[in-house]
């Protein structure tokens, strides 16, 4: 009754404004316990256990520290997040992990509300340089990756090259099949053939996954894009002969990360170093895969690689949340101007400007982690499905190129909002979101070139958008004469609905 | 003749996008050079003097430094600045300055092409600090004056609090008036008075101009907002007794400048500290002011400092320049897809969607470098004047509203395109755009608090809104009936035409 009373419309506004605001005391009370189980989605315990750890001062984030202090303390950072047992997940059980791919996807984006160098170094050996060779290759590769999952073994990613980022068919890079030594001659033909960006390459790598434009003494042309594992760096971190490695230096982020360049000179490796589980050449130097067409199987190769790209929308959505929450909790605490002298100054979450530039962000913040959640969950469960990836049905194919187009429209969607969100807190938070030490410039830095790497956000929205019209055409197709006009009309209708309404 | 026939509209596709573009060879030819004299503005001869030194490795953007490393190479540089003469424009010539005060903000401005630190440190000295006690102070404070504008006392402007940004009338930093001593007692009564973010703090300032409540024996409130100038460090550099400095370390960008705090402990200065030009203190401590309301002379000695706003915003449009012109060169350099395999890889500006990216953002640049022009050349006019702004007429007091709004539009306008706009060349650059070495990493670092300091750009925009609205009830006041009847047809047509066009 007495509830009824003071209902919270009835109460003045100006103490509405400035009255304390009651949240319940303990997690269990009120919506807080609720709403952390249905956000954490399905893998809670992954959660779980990296939010024990997060809290390790040599796991939060830094800043202002030089390139070597913060590349060092990266690295260092690796070994406790392997000792949460997070990475095994993303390997098969009889190559030494757990196959709980949904618990590494899940694990990797915790980082994401902590060091995005970590998250990075952690996605490059783990998901980039682990997924190729545990996905591409085959048992032969076994030792190798036991020993990158227990870091004994650093290494890059070897995709992109000074010339080509998006469009990876075009690498320059070539792997020419010698039969008398049962080698290949790795080599960078031309200056815009050197790999550039790659993350472990300047500091801590000793392999690479090289990506490389593959020949056999039988085919004058290319067999298409394929992937070579290549030892770099000798044990004492020396590079070795016929490899020349570069340093990118300063980046606008993510200092961690030894970013650093490739360039190979006829640089000989075993022809089992071939990631072989899709294609293969025979000591003599034939040819052979199961996949007919060089476009189906460069798909299927890169089909294979797409969880690198959940991550990195997974972990940009926890970069976002976690600036969300620093710039809501300032909105609550901070005050500027009062109506007048007799009235205390409001905070600035009482100014609906304010609550404009949160209210909808943390709303898409939502909408993205149940979206990002829901993808995890159906990765995790086609991983678990073990498919014949150069044999699937019509229906599996179908599966897996929607899987892809989502993956490619969220991680757009996640670091094209992470790149709205963290700026406009820094801006909400004024001259305090601009030190360092309260970490929006650290998120920002960091996070920026997340619309960038692992497939530009504008490639990738084509991608959705191809994948939207594909599902599109499909569906119209089936429609009778009448369904077509109903179709229409409901079309017409919305539009011209959107074009009368009135502003928002 | 055969122009006609070879006109562009009838070459084939393919080779329109790819045929090298012919550029004027010189300058001279075309349209570079009575392009560059528009832009150029008012002020050609402060752009053209700027220009021969901004080649100066010393002068060019750094990164990558430690933070003392940083600091020490941006007071190396203004020296250099001090050395082209631009300060001089700023200051009256009865106080060792020219007088020509649009050299001086277009030279300022063109400080923001390089290294922003640079700008903003040569912001502080001659245009906040400087500013405050040249446009505050009286013949008394001429010494310091000169001191300042040759680099002998540099100095911080000590509005900002923690407590109080944008409200600046609710600083709480108190200076009370001791007629015994004939001193001013500045002190910081709370933690929240702490003053915050001042440049030239941390490390190099040996004065303040201290924004601070004054108070005199004979009256128990503070006649509001007032500036007292104080040495806050020895010639040593050691903090003198009384003040207590701070460091604010790293922040998101803007290395190179040394923001700190500074806290007073009853610490005393002498009355003729009190900048009085707008205001006085006897000897005996009885308060004088020509101005009466003590609303109306805040925001007169606000309004006298309305250069520096306009200077962040003008430097802000400079960065955002120069980054667009790193974006377009590398969108003509940078190729990537083929449409077949016959044909070579389309440049980026050959896509529609980035052509979309650039030319927008690079019409707007030119627009808010027309109307900061403009600006710059009535603010010049207005300081030629030399208004008795105590005592102003109607008509120059709505003038001066005016230019006060216009400045506060342009900066909102100016830094949140630089944002916006610095973002989208990262973005628009790949993984190059994210190298430090390509300085758009540098330039959105080192930018993004013009968003928020010289007052925030929510705030600035309010501002505006108030002016506009206020310029549009003088304006309807005015009308007929039948002026009326169509002013409300011709808004309303307006909506209608908007709402029904087709999507642009």
């Amino acid at each position: 009754m007495a509830r009824n009373f003071d209902d919270s419309a009835r109460t003045p506004r100006r103490r509405r404004s400035d009255a304390p605001q009651k949240l319940p005391e303990t997690p269990e009370e009120g919506v807080v316990a609720p709403l952390q189980e249905v956000l954490d989605g399905y893998f809670p315990q992954a959660r779980a256990r990296l939010r024990e750890v997060l809290d390790d001062p040599e796991l939060r984030p830094a800043f202002g520290l030089g390139l070597e202090a913060a590349r060092a303390r990266t690295t260092a950072a690796l070994e406790k997040v392997l000792a949460t047992g997070m990475p095994h997940g993303a390997f098969r059980v009889d190559q030494g992990g757990t196959g709980e791919t949904g618990e590494t996807l899940t694990g990797i984006e915790m980082l994401g509300h902590n060091d995005l160098s970590v998250m990075v170094k952690s996605g490059v050996q783990w998901g980039l340089f682990g997924g190729a060779v545990s996905n591409l290759g085959t048992d032969r590769h076994h030792e190798l990756v036991s020993d990158l999952i227990e870091l004994r073994a650093l290494g890059c990613f070897a995709m992109t090259e000074r010339g080509h980022g998006s469009d990876v068919q075009s690498l320059e890079t070539t792997a020419h099949y010698d039969p008398d030594t049962q080698e290949f001659v790795l080599h960078s033909p031309t200056a815009s053939s050197e790999k550039w960006f790659l993350g472990n390459a300047a500091r801590d790598g000793r392999w690479a996954a090289v990506f490389c434009q593959l020949y056999t003494p039988d085919q004058e042309e290319s067999h298409g894009v394929h992937c070579i594992v290549a030892r770099i760096r000798q044990d004492d971190g020396s590079p070795v002969a016929g490899v020349r490695i570069g340093d990118h230096g300063v980046k606008g982020g993510l200092a961690g990360v030894d970013n650093g360049t490739l360039m190979f000179d006829h640089y000989r490796v075993p022809r089992e170093n071939l990631l072989n589980r899709f294609a293969d050449v025979s000591p003599e130097g034939a040819y052979s895969s199961d996949i007919e067409s060089p476009n189906a199987r460069f798909f299927t190769m890169l089909g294979a690689l797409v969880r690198g790209r959940v991550t990195v929308g997974a972990a940009a959505g926890a970069a976002t949340r976690t600036s969300l929450t620093i710039g809501t909790k300032y909105a609550h605490l901070r005050r500027q101007f009062a109506a007048d002298d007799t009235l205390p100054e409001k905070q600035l979450i009482g100014y609906r400007q304010h609550r404009l530039r949160l209210i909808p962000r943390i709303a898409r913040s939502y909408g993205l982690q149940f979206a990002t959640n829901l993808l995890i969950k159906r990765i995790h469960d086609l991983e678990a499905e073990d498919l014949d990836r150069a044999n699937l049905t019509p229906e599996q194919s179908l599966d897996l190129r929607e899987v892809e187009a989502h993956a490619a429209a969220l991680k757009a969607a996640n670091t094209a909002h992470a790149t709205d969100t963290i700026q406009e807190m820094r801006e909400a938070t004024g001259g305090a979101g601009y030190m360092a030490e309260n970490l929006l410039t650290v998120f920002k830095a960091d996070s920026d070139v997340f619309t960038t790497f692992e497939g530009d956000n504008v490639v990738m929205l084509q991608l959705a958008a191809k994948e939207l019209l594909g599902g599109f055409a499909r569906e119209v197709r089936s429609f009778s004469n009448l369904e077509m006009v109903r179709f229409g009309l409901d079309s017409f209708g919305g539009v011209l609905r959107r074009r009368t309404a009135p502003t928002p």
